[in-house]
């Protein structure tokens, strides 16, 4: 027997590959939604990249109904996203649109994922940051699309946003993730001030349990110093 | 002679309109961006609806470029937008992506041309709403788009945003604009609290002259009552 059901959203990402295995290490059953497969997963759904907004959730959402089979979720987890850098000047459109795909589309997904098949009282995940709750001149798509993560998540815990009853939604916003690719590229960073994998990967599976839930629609911000990680919600 | 020149994204709206009207009747010169052509303007710039993203943004680049012939802008105005509701259990892909388009891809895009048009000091008008400053659980796909707008608005008003010196950027968040369609959808309804076009496009006239400009980035709310409205600066 399994402790309960999770999907990890960008399950084949750094901090989503960490949930899966920390998922798993604990007995829980895991799907993960990437572009490519995690073969630690119990199941993989696996998005074409090219498909548009609405085929990509129609796609998930046959093939997480499929898999589930009238069971419900304790937990939808949505980590993808990546950055981009630019200002206004040139390839705004490039820029934005790439980060629209990357974090919007899957965090709707989610969230769709999350109406129908969320058990009551289960927990939604979105991934936003931390720069998106002021300009952000030098990465303007990307804070667009966090911001935007930022203000579904508040419309997702509101009443009548299609989430089962009792249902907790939240955004982390992460400032920097001890990641190895982050490790390769900023060498002589202080480590003990980038928040570790598994610290994320452990508070997820508290709240999916209903431990030390914060209130719900939070946009919880992770800010790590000494090696040590607070929860701060933003305003 | 004329007093200088205006863009209007979404000049075939019914604030867009209003706006390439009140400009000309100011003897500015009016050049109008929308799906349709405008023949109050001075010059029309048709955008391709299927087109993608980049492709309207390379489309409306070049053909402001070939317009201005080197000329600067006084203003770009984006008043273009759209309306729709729902929330996350059905069709979220569908009416995010519509909204996506009608206020994210025409303020980006609005927001580049000013960058690569728009003289020093110049003015851009942004369209957010109200709502969006909060959750919007019954509309989820345009609240995370105003949301997105808000935030760009923060953005470009910031240093190296990629807008020339000292311009002035800024959104407006109607309430209800009295329009002919609203005038028919809400008959009943008092149309002493609707916000009147023209109040709208002769403000539009000011900022563009460098009049009674707000702080730099601002969210104003035009809230009216008994026929009178007031600006008031969201936080």
């Amino acid at each position: 027997m399994v402790n309960g059901k999770v999907l990890i959203y960008g399950g084949r990402g750094a901090l989503g590959a960490s949930c899966v295995q920390f998922f798993k290490s604990n007995n829980w059953w895991v799907g993960c939604i990437d572009l490519t497969e995690n073969d630690s997963a119990d199941v993989n759904i696996v998005v074409d990249r090219d498909a548009d907004w609405v085929s990509q959730e129609q796609n998930v959402l046959s093939k997480v109904e499929a898999t589930l089979n009238g069971d419900k979720l304790d937990a939808v987890i949505c980590v993808a996203g990546g950055w981009a850098g630019g200002n206004a000047k040139k390839d705004l459109a490039k820029n934005s649109d790439l980060m629209w795909k990357q974090s919007v589309w899957s965090s709707t997904i989610s969230a769709t994922v999350a109406a129908n098949h969320l058990m009551s009282g289960g927990l939604l995940v979105l991934t936003g940051a931390n720069p998106a709750l002021n300009g952000t001149p030098g990465m303007i798509g990307y804070g667009m699309a966090k911001a935007a993560v930022h203000q579904l998540t508040k419309s997702l815990s509101e009443e009548d946003s299609g989430l089962p009853e009792n249902s907790f939604v939240v955004s982390i916003l992460p400032i920097t993730l001890d990641t190895p690719m982050n490790r390769k590229w900023m060498p002589t960073a202080d480590f003990g001030t980038w928040t570790p994998l598994d610290f994320v990967a452990g508070l997820f599976l508290k709240w999916t349990k209903g431990e030390e839930r914060p209130a719900n629609g939070s946009l919880v911000k992770l800010v790590t110093k000494d090696a040590k990680t607070e929860l701060v919600i933003a305003d």
